[in-house]
């Protein structure tokens, strides 16, 4: 263990996420493996160091010269990732050891989640690694991505470099979930399938993602927590510079009893849980796909200094979103009688009564959101806006182009003039030209999602994590 | 009145729902204007009947002959679509009864949503439409699809036929939903954006998709009900033969607030509504896409006879499934000991050991899968099964794609076996063959949902409609 303690968590973890030298061992010419797949994703993703193939049956994998052993590697190696039968792992971390290897990946499955005799064996590695020198990623791992070296160790292709990190003490559902985020246009800096946590666990990950300069916000699949009081004191110190959203797995009794036998951990009471997050500043979610919603609005709008939202649309969207909203716990206030009649000067004749939502009618005039968006970010008791991406019509003049570029960026510069988020929620994408005005609020990182519900979500996480800064005493 | 006592309100209805020729009174060759796009969009979706332009200040429309006034056209007329500026409609509404036009939808707005001057005007065209014997949809309706023949009244284009048939208060978010519930792969039968109801109201067209074959269930977006008894009764009638899933708009004091302005309907009170939907059998929904992800499975899947759900899948996807179904009341069986012995014997070695949700722990066999849902499907304690599309694996050999298609028809023909439900929760579509099988689940009709939560509520939708059908007195 000397060794360990002598270098920080960072330092331990920093060879892992930024490898400059990979060693497969376990590598194969088989697609279906793991350690065959592990030549292809990395290049497809374009990462730049070298990855050396270790298997002492084969003179080469995939035409690059493969090695008996770790040992026998003429280069430094910064990162092993394991995926030999579990017997063999034990072996392969001694050698591991003996090479000076700074961090492993151990995706091997078959310790502690089958029962006493992989947990015997789990001990054993853990053993080893430790008195090496070698923190690790796993074991049961499904792999990892970093963005900082566009190294993708995972079962999937394509992940998209952002500001999100997220640990998954699930593999397959994580990855999924990383996978689907990825699809609704979320980007990440980190994804970590943590498996067993013999090693480094959720509170090592975190430490390291506080002080990762590509990570502005962190999602969390959890299913236990094995250091509950290191856990809240990380994550508080965590959440003073970025915020963390979680899901946690094992909330009821039936999810509870699935828990153990996936990734044997114990879900403990969610009572527990509950309080861990309060007293640590964790935002809650309770459906798998939350969490990295809030995490694209966290990651990208400014932290707003209250809860009193204001909502921008059409009918039934506006209904929608306020009943959303208001049942998140948000405020919606009514506008004072000076806004209500400046807002009936740039509202269309057909629009009804200015009240907060505002129903904006459909308006033919491109101008007529920006200028609603406008007198509303000015008032001092509205902390943040929800708007559509304005209707822009079928007729898209060059004249008319040229009012939508100044439109998009009426709205999308308010987070920097006022210091207010802004999220959008979609509307009608086959109107031609709509999709164009979507993508212009995209560019300018002003999220979009599909659906009221998940647009009031978003600001929630935004005024929570706001309520949240206020109390640890930090800025917003 | 009195030729509209003589028809029932499915006489009344069919000729709007099954045209064979359409009157469009405001043709424009401006396709910024519905006017305009009406001769396009039939076409696309391929509609047979005729379109006859009706404008008084143009020859021809896109190139066909237009009259100058709906009594000109040398042919019979089942519906008019009227969209001309508010003050003109009471006249084309005229000449359609002296014309005999059946049915009517207009598009045109500023009438009652507007206020009093509005709410007059509205109330003329409706004394007019009614003693014509004409009823109508609208005014300030977007437009309305029916599959039956084909008919695109909408201001989107592509709507798919399929057996949902949606009803929506709200023009703009009802246009919205439909069009996110096909990108879901939903088709739909019937969808009628009913704008201020003058004419016909929900409860119109409820008692005509209870007797429309091409519909199973039914959705309904709702901001206020005019006629709060005979909506309870004939819901009520309608769940006898289908389900009836609704979202409503306004049931928090912001939300309802902005239905006034939107449309001209008092929200009422949510406990009214909510022991309205209690008493008509009505499943109610709390975000606006859920209707739609539930009448997908109610649709489709066999009505179960109690609240017992099994789940098979892996680790954490398992975990999150059984949270979310253990939240909406379902409830998850622990297994017999000879089930268990009898699961043990089909799962891999390395599985962990059989409960209630069944891990497969990602075998390598892909009989797996169909062997342990046969086992779950013949317990009696048992009424329904949520399954991942099941990992396929690298390797796709002939002989891996046959047991493929063994292995799905063993599993989809598990409802008309058993007459229990089965839904899906997707897993890592990236992974190379999962799609295919995804594919195979979906041609046979099992629905397939992106997330634990999705899935979930699908089940709970059939699993709350056989429990409404019992309270009924009818069979499953």
């Amino acid at each position: 263990m000397a060794k360990l303690v002598e270098r920080s968590v960072v330092e331990q973890l920093r060879p892992i996420f930024e490898p400059k030298t990979v060693a497969v061992i376990g590598a194969s010419n088989d697609l279906a493996k793991f350690g065959g797949r592990a030549f292809f994703l990395p290049l497809e993703t374009g990462y730049k160091g070298t990855i050396y193939p270790v298997n002492p049956n084969r003179e080469q994998i995939w035409g690059v010269k493969a090695y008996p052993s770790v040992l026998d590697i003429p280069d430094d190696i910064d990162l092993a990732v394991i995926s030999v039968v579990a017997p063999l792992v034990p072996e392969a971390m001694e050698e591991c050891v003996k090479k000076g290897v700074k961090g492993a990946v151990i995706i091997t499955a078959g310790f502690a989640e089958t029962g006493e005799e992989g947990r015997k064996l789990q001990e054993e590695v853990v053993r080893i690694a430790h008195e090496g020198g070698i923190r690790f990623v796993g074991p049961n791992s499904n792999g990892m991505w970093s963005s900082r070296v566009k190294l993708n160790l995972l079962f999937l292709s394509a992940p998209m470099p952002g500001p999100i990190s997220f640990i998954s003490q699930s593999g397959t559902l994580g990855g999924f979930l990383f996978e689907l985020a990825t699809s609704k246009g979320y980007g990440f800096s980190k994804f970590v399938s943590s498996g067993n946590q013999a090693s480094l666990n959720v509170c090592d990950y975190l430490e390291y993602l506080a002080q990762d300069e590509d990570t502005r916000a962190i999602v969390l699949y959890i299913e236990g927590i094995a250091e509950g009081s290191r856990f809240v004191q990380v994550a508080r110190e965590v959440v003073r510079r970025k915020p963390i959203v979680a899901y946690k797995g094992g909330r009821t009794a039936v999810g509870s009893r699935a828990t153990l036998s996936h990734t044997a951990s114990l879900a403990g009471s969610d009572e527990v849980f509950e309080a861990a997050c309060k007293q640590a500043g964790i935002i809650r979610c309770y459906e798998v796909i939350h969490p990295f919603d809030l995490a694209e609005a966290l990651a990208c709008q400014p932290v707003p200094k209250g809860k009193r939202v204001t909502i921008i649309g059409s009918g039934g969207q506006c209904v929608a979103t306020a009943d959303a909203c208001a049942s998140l716990g948000l405020e919606l206030p009514e506008f004072d009688s000076d806004t209500k009649r400046r807002l009936k000067e740039v509202l269309p004749p057909h629009a009804p009564v200015p009240t907060n939502p505002v129903d904006t009618a459909a308006p033919q005039d491109p101008m007529t959101l920006p200028r609603v968006a406008e007198i509303l970010a000015s008032l001092d008791y509205i902390d943040g806006i929800i708007t559509h991406a304005p209707f822009v019509g079928w007729d898209l003049s060059p004249q008319r182009i040229r009012e939508l570029l100044t439109e998009t960026e009426m709205v999308t510069t308010i987070p920097q003039r006022y210091g207010k988020p802004v999220v959008c929620v979609g509307v009608a994408m086959r109107f031609p030209g709509t999709n164009l005005t979507q993508d212009l609020y995209r560019r300018a990182r002003i999220p979009i999602y599909a659906t009221p519900e998940e647009s009031a979500r978003a600001m929630y996480g935004l005024m929570r994590y706001g309520e949240i800064r206020r109390q640890l005493g930090e800025s917003p």
